[in-house]
């Protein structure tokens, strides 16, 4: 299934978004969808109140959606609220207001090289742990939503990751254990402000200012047995063999593939549960892959980014992110 | 005011905790002091939810509880469920669950005292920028909820911090306008696990598990007109001149004053608040305060924290905070 969050008028507030269900050129309503086939049944308005019903009300999406595919487009067009066209939605990101977003660093290349270019060599502690940081769950953006410049930053990047999302409660996840956690994966641009992490940087808090201003999300939450052919290695070795590609304003920069994180998302939340307690809606980052970002290919390659410019970025099977980046006012 | 976050049996979920009212000795419920004093009125069930409806809201608790304490304990009693004494009630964190938690770095001292016993100096840009990063949120503890002792640690401290939250969302919100962003202050114990800490240090991406595990806030949430003769400057300049102390198992470790914070909150809620926007109940806190750790005063001083130990932290005006460290299975 692909899900989605989706409003119908874009100047929306940002909290908002009701939850939906893609059917080929159609997004389906989800309350309506499960009211439609179970009138009685609990009817989540977004994809975070779905989520956090566990993994049998996801069953019951999957169940809704198989009965409306059933019923042909004309059945469903006929049902007030249940079905609208593509075209006559804006998406928001897939949760538009996750619990948390945690950010990891698992592409051994993209780590390789961006240390390269500093004129530093590996750390000897990143084979020995999956790092991450929390960011900011503020500023989260779907495909075509317009994502605002920075207005403090001169030096703007993106980040082509992959993500999962977390689909149930948990603590002290076990690596093999931790793909029955995830609800299915979604693209992240983490937008990044190099200059201001410059400054931050020696004082060793991680990236704050430099990651907060914005992350795109999307443009679906893509359950895990849609990519189930793609699938390389179980438990804590389940990887997928899904192509990642970025560009600017058309011009292809970045080309990895899913397959070559070297921690595994099932690693990654066994880490980040550790002590804690995951939360449905939790958003998981893989950090940076191979290429994905100006930082790592140079300014030779490609100047910092500017308003007006439109960033893509696709991985196989879970679509394509697009955002437009729009100056603003100075604060 | 001082407002609370309650519940009356210990063992409700993490999430849960409806908002009360501080008066003499008896809690009030949040809902049932607004509704008994205008039946038509907003209800907000939590301290959240009464964060979200704005100052104005916040003006109609403080009616509320003006007429009940001319009303007497008697008359209070007399309405169903509206007080509680508060020896039956169980504090939460005064917002169990906030959108966000930013931790700053402000206390000139301790980062001199903390740096020095590492052999090195202080950073320039300390002295540039109130730095911040984001920690987790799914673990928060009240005063007197017991604190799992984190299995993955063996050098477990404390850290003594003076936290405000906000009450008002905003965004590029300039230092002189950021006190009225700010619904009022707590006590924040930042609990931390030095060794998870050190490893994840060269991997440049912040404390995460080093600080993830746990943080207790409050035990309450006192608003900013009980602290007006304490105030020291204003508008940017805004400190408080509080007496800040903390000690294990009786033994008091550290003193300090509030007013020593380098950067105010208003400093810090500009620099959260630059591209990025800030949500009612997001918990702001201040960073360990001189003498506010073991890591800073040294472990011939005190040794690391052990289960059993009790931590206690008292700020003038906004109370006590205590929790005991209690061991856990393994995960």
């Amino acid at each position: 299934m692909k899900l989605v969050s989706y409003v119908t008028n874009p100047t929306d507030g940002r909290d908002a978004g009701r939850g939906g269900v893609l059917l080929g050129d159609l997004v389906l309503d989800l309350p309506a969808l499960l009211r439609w086939q179970s009138p009685a049944s609990a009817a989540p308005e977004t994809i975070l109140a779905l989520l956090r019903l566990g993994p049998a009300a996801m069953d019951d999406v999957r169940a809704a959606l198989a009965a409306a595919e059933a019923a042909g487009p004309d059945a469903l067009r006929a049902q007030p609220g249940l079905a609208l066209p593509s075209a006559d939605v804006h998406l928001r990101a897939p949760v538009p207001n996750p619990p948390s977003l945690r950010d990891f660093y698992v592409f051994e290349q993209h780590v390789k090289a961006a240390r390269a270019r500093r004129g530093v060599g590996m750390i000897p502690e990143w084979y020995e742990i999956p790092v991450f940081y929390f960011s900011n769950t503020s500023k989260l953006y779907g495909t075509d939503e317009p994502v605002p410049f920075p207005r403090h930053s001169h030096e703007v990047d993106f980040e082509l990751e992959m993500a999962a999302i977390i689909g149930r409660e948990g603590e002290e996840i076990a690596a093999d254990d931790a793909p029955g956690y995830i609800a299915g994966y979604t693209i992240l641009n983490d937008w990044s402000a190099r200059d201001l992490w410059r400054k931050e940087q020696p004082l060793n808090m991680g990236p704050a200012k430099g990651k907060d201003f914005a992350s795109s999300l999307g443009p679906w939450l893509v359950t895990p047995d849609e990519l189930a052919d793609k699938r390389v290695g179980s438990g804590k070795d389940e990887r997928y063999d899904l192509a990642m590609s970025g560009s600017i304003n058309g011009d292809n920069l970045s080309n990895d593939n899913a397959k070559t994180m070297y921690y595994t998302f099932a690693q990654m939340i066994e880490r980040a549960s550790q002590d804690v307690r995951l939360r449905p809606g939790d958003v998981i980052g893989s950090g940076t892959c191979g290429t994905g970002c100006i930082l790592e290919l140079g300014t030779e390659r490609h100047r910092w980014l500017e308003p007006g410019d439109v960033v893509e970025m696709s991985i196989e099977r879970l679509g394509s992110l697009r955002n437009t980046l729009v100056a603003q006012r100075e604060g």
